[in-house]
């Protein structure tokens, strides 16, 4: 047995582990716009990236660089290093060389707009704000929002029966360009636990699917996105289940998180979809519903435009009959394998639903155990604009 | 040799056939919602539906029946008998069976609201105002719309080499669903070139790939979708290459017009990709392209963020390259095989062509000689507007 607590402190939740946020003028306003993630011993690190084929410089360069282990992790809002060619890399080279001598293979993240180089001066004269005493979580996880209002942290203690303990803490950005494919977000995880390299990279890769990849604002998927975790072993305990479990608990979080704070959303729904031929079809329902134009805009009608939901299934292409098919806004049924329960009562207890700033749409298509669960959000005048203004 | 003209007379512009529009009081405030085409001697039909799976009542009906001629279709709009069981099927053999006797295997088509019974009673008294020997081709093709803002038609006169000619016409609706895999579209074409049955359906099916189905204005696929061909042979004449030219130019430019009435769309823009592995490759790119929320929010902000552009083809999944990878806005290059032309006096330029209503982005992904062409709309307030509200 095991207890899991969450707890303050972010990416400082873990023993050794120090983070600031500092303003390198990036951003307007003095805003923060650097954060620096910081181990007083060297880390192992689990990774997994963006599947979109215009790669930015960060992932490449730190692809380049095949096995090492670290202890600090440079990230830079407000420019994305991305479509930056051969240039991009060196520009992180550059970087990198002025960071003080006991940095060890230091990481670059970056996010924000494409196509543009690097502000090196700048970054440069940023770095050299760095502290290796500061444990400030709030501030790095604050420096790297872009259009995020509000930042992103968790940690849990894990507590196991014989007393001893380990940690697990995070922070997370990402509001626009979130996709089940990954997303514009960046993910910085660290423990003390002692984790082996292989194994968390594991139980990385297999918390993807229904946590992160599961999470749609757009239906976009970045050239920037990043999931890292940096184990530095610390504590000396492990345990795998709970370390599972605590991973899972902080990637469910963030990711719901950043579609709770997607593009100008006003509502977290969780597209729930059961009876369906298989998993995979399960997925694809989810998904396409997360994702449609149509829904996310009946949603932040607050319609219970059903008819778009059943169509939204028709249209995803997977297995699907209209008199098996079941519709529920959390648990009033509105349409129950081919009979429309929808009378005023019930479309006035539907609205009630659709009102909530966070509810449930659940799809049973009557078929076969297929399950998939997914997370999305409305889409409204303010993600419009958002995204016609971004770069102005 | 053959000539094409265009000519005014929408459906009613082939020889034996009538149309009108009616008001049935399914709309507001009188609008017209109930339109009739008919011919005086039996049509031969080739057409193609939707793919959604939710395939609403009316295309069931028409599939139940098999092959048959037919000198008669009654269309609604506002109530798309979709999701409305096996009453959906009886409502529309309740409604088809108060026709005039000499009206033969009648064709019933509907668009509108999901969910929602037929108001059969109504549209069985609007029915009584079918009158056979009217020309309104305009009142039709207005009686069909939905959101659409404005009606669709056009009609081409075909002269051969030896003086005969035949002609061919349509009327469309579309605004919305429109998708890549057909849409929330309803197209209804007629000729009287003695084109056989079997030949029309290959040439419609054809032409899908390159005209509707290269269509997007929000990525959704309706349970409606249909596209009817009716030929009364009347002319007598056929020649296949000009008949072809002539549905080819009638399907794309409804294609295009529908793009342009988006559902709160000012631009209609052309993507036109080509330097990719193999079609199909290019045919992902460019739709992809027209589907992204980032790219038609990014139109709406008339920015020419060709960043966007780049990031959403490296996440269509295709095989692409940074290096080789060039974009641009008209005639203007903003990124060529790696290498950026976005100084000042190029943004303003690309900024300029962004303002147009209509223009091109070019994307060459500089591998093969894979290409395709799709059309797009951007995504602005009107849209949220339109489909927040759509049911109230």
């Amino acid at each position: 047995m095991y207890k899991l607590t969450k707890i303050e402190g972010g990416v400082c939740a873990a023993d050794g582990f120090y983070a600031d946020g500092v303003s390198a003028g990036l951003k307007a306003k003095g805003a923060k716009d650097m954060a620096f993630v910081y181990s007083d011993t060297l880390c192992e690190i689990a990774s997994t990236f963006t599947t979109n084929k215009m790669t930015a410089a960060p992932i490449r360069h730190y692809k380049q660089k095949g096995y090492f282990q670290t202890n600090f992790v440079l990230i830079n809002s407000k420019n994305a290093n991305a479509m930056t060619g051969k240039e991009g890399i060196t520009d992180i080279d550059d970087i990198l060389d002025t960071l003080p001598k006991d940095i060890i293979n230091p990481v670059m993240s970056s996010t924000g707009v494409i196509g543009v180089r690097l502000p090196k001066e700048k970054i440069i004269t940023g770095a050299k704000l760095f502290d290796p005493s500061q444990k400030n979580p709030n501030a790095a996880a604050e420096a790297i929002m872009t259009t995020d209002t509000f930042s992103k942290q968790i940690a849990y203690k894990v507590e196991l029966e014989d007393g001893s303990s380990f940690h697990i803490g995070a922070m997370a950005k990402g509001a626009g360009m979130i996709n089940p494919a990954m997303a514009t977000m960046l993910c910085f995880i660290t423990t003390d636990a002692a984790v082996e390299k292989k194994e968390m990279q594991k139980i990385l890769k297999e918390n993807l699917a229904t946590t992160f990849n599961a999470a749609s604002v757009d239906g976009d998927t970045s050239t920037n996105d990043t999931v890292m975790l940096f184990s530095n072993a610390k504590s000396g305990v492990y345990h795998a289940t709970a370390f599972q479990e605590a991973l899972h608990n902080i990637m469910r979080f963030l990711a719901r998180e950043m579609v709770r704070d997607g593009e100008g959303a006003t509502k977290l729904v969780t597209y729930k979809v059961t009876g369906a031929k298989d998993d995979e079809e399960a997925e694809i329902v989810a998904k396409t519903l997360s994702n449609s134009l149509l829904v996310k805009t009946a949603l932040y009608g607050e319609d219970p435009n059903w008819g778009r939901i059943a169509s939204t299934v028709g249209a995803s292409g997977v297995t699907a009959f209209e008199d098996t098919l079941s519709i529920s806004f959390d648990d009033i049924c509105v349409y129950e394998a081919g009979v429309l329960h929808f009378d005023k009562e019930m479309e006035a207890k539907a609205s009630k639903v659709m009102k909530k700033s966070e509810f449930t749409i659940s799809c049973d298509l009557g078929i076969n155990e297929g399950a998939f669960t997914a997370f999305g959000c409305d889409l409204g005048h303010e993600y419009v604009k958002i995204n016609a203004d971004y770069r102005t």
